[in-house]
């Protein structure tokens, strides 16, 4: 079995080789191995599908992403969009454009990745697609989730007045992702030049690398009824946020001295000319929640978050006018140079 | 709006000028533009969840593939997955990774012909992903849909003795990849010698560059508890019987004289040297439909299949012995020199 390769095993082997791994799940009737998956959802619960397109070269490196995290990370940031949600992640579905010659031993750390990923979030792999492709790998991932329709949290939703919040650190993962580009090696963190391990610079590089969903907390916001609109970081605080500010047809205040930020990043943050707070506002892939609640359940919402073992801070509040705006120690506008990443543009 | 570009759209642009035209659709709570789409299954259905991945130059070539019929396809090719179980075709999800430079009417056309075929078999267009590509136009598809539990159908199922039937015509398309490879021009089937419209060896071109799902034959025979399995035929019959085989712990006999072939098949035939049983038998992307069901249920499945204005007959038998054989005319076993596409050969 080791020594076969790709070539060898075909598409069907291929396929069977994967689902020998995968776990069955919550609700899985007919799982891999049919032209369709079958699942019954939970009685009195509504479906929630998302599904996210990783590309070599745009959305990752394999000079920079080992297999294992990759298969990780591949997942994390689906089952991300069923936490914004409140939901809880069920089933999913992965589909791998592969390139000619890749190691099957990539393909194995790759499912071994993505599967470890599933067992920790309770989610069953259920189908996908494999094909070959011309020009590096493609990844796509459905993620299937349920939850009930009163407790499913939407981006619109969110009343001036309420708290801004938004669970554990910002920037980290842009940070990790400046490093790389700065020539930082993430397989071998402890050659780095000052840095022994991922409590050091690699805290952010791993951040990037190996990101958490916010499932348990999530659901527990989901769950607590105090929680008016709720997204994920994927494109920064300032881009997300202003998602919820556009569809809640409401505007908001972050402030700058709020923004929680990991004693990491103000480690890597000091050989920067200025402080990089374009990595806080707009950096990709924080995968942290951001979510509103009216301020007079700041102390229960510091319970549940605890509970689930999650930093979480308000950062701001939500206005009447539109608008995102920052504001800085001394309460005046900041304004930033950087937006966030435009896949499209010129 | 017509003279922009997508640089200038901008993802979230693009994304909006999606939603602007996509439908919605039963069950549908929340489409386009959450982190997670929101839907209602029908109670007492259960979930039916397929995903396929289209590369350029893989799956499709754009000298082939006008943009609208891409589109169609694209979804078509899903759509005939829940087809295969008998199941209602009722939510979709749509990634596209996009090459720099790809004009916004290629993208226009592309997602008029994707919403066209939705619009046919009742599918809602509930969600996806965009983002840049470095190599070629990437698609990914997942579809989801619903059907009563006792009345799925799957690969599983198929008892000795029980006909084997498929619908439609086989081989087809893969006569018209044939076609295009030998340098048929399917922008201009006009400019063809000797074929002047679709009904020629345009024929089978289209049938490549525009399936048709059999969405209303598959729930018809699912709700007629007549039939025993079922798979579209994607691989060509050979392999795709094979898996009902496989799943089914038996064998069967296929005829090589039952097979339905078009008169544009046999028309466009008399070119070869020899009859081109390959591509009847292991030619892809034919999306007809092959099932099993017991003899003495051959005419009320003629007659379902007449509602359905759809031609189906039956092609061979299913054994107790394992293996898939041809019989020729003769009633004498048929080897064929090709197998299925392999996507990983070497």
């Amino acid at each position: 079995m080791k020594n076969s390769s790709l070539a060898d095993l075909g598409e069907f082997g291929f396929i069977s080789r994967i689902a020998a791994s995968a776990q069955t799940g919550t609700g899985v009737i007919t799982g891999i191995g049919d032209d369709a998956a079958v699942t019954a959802l939970t009685p009195g619960m509504q479906l929630l599908t998302s599904t996210d397109m990783l590309l070599e070269d745009v959305h990752f490196r394999c000079c920079w992403h080992d297999p294992y995290r990759l298969g990780r990370k591949s997942l994390a940031a689906s089952i991300s969009d069923i936490a914004a949600m409140g939901g809880i992640p069920r089933w999913s579905l992965l589909s791998l454009a592969i390139p000619a010659g890749t190691p099957l031993e990539f393909l194995d750390e790759f499912t071994r990745g993505y599967l470890a990923m599933a067992g920790e979030h309770g989610v069953a792999l259920i189908g996908g697609d494999t094909c070959s492709s011309k020009h590096g790998l493609a990844i796509s991932v459905t993620i299937l989730g349920e939850q009930k329709p009163y407790l499913i949290l939407r981006r619109s939703g969110a009343r001036p007045g309420d708290d801004i919040w938004v669970t554990g650190t910002l920037g980290d993962a842009a940070m990790g992702l400046k490093l790389l580009e700065d020539g930082f090696d993430s397989a071998h963190p402890t050659n780095q030049p000052g840095d022994c391990s991922l409590s050091g610079v690699g805290g952010p590089v791993s951040r990037l690398l190996d990101p958490a969903p916010r499932t348990a907390a999530g659901i527990a916001l989901a769950e607590s009824g105090l929680v008016s609109a709720m997204i994920d970081i994927s494109d920064g605080i300032l881009a997300d946020f202003g998602h919820i500010a556009e569809l809640s047809a409401v505007g908001g205040v972050i402030r700058l001295d709020h923004l929680p930020l990991s004693p990491q990043f103000h480690a890597a943050a000091a050989s920067f000319s200025a402080f990089p707070y374009d990595l806080v506002l707009s950096g990709g892939e924080d995968y942290e929640l951001c979510f509103t609640a009216p301020p007079d359940s700041r102390e229960k919402i510091n319970v549940i978050m605890k509970k689930c073992g999650v930093e979480a801070a308000p950062v701001g509040i939500v206005t009447s006018s539109p608008g995102v705006v920052i504001h800085d120690t001394a309460g005046k506008e900041f304004h930033l140079s950087h937006q966030g990443f435009n896949h499209f543009a010129s």
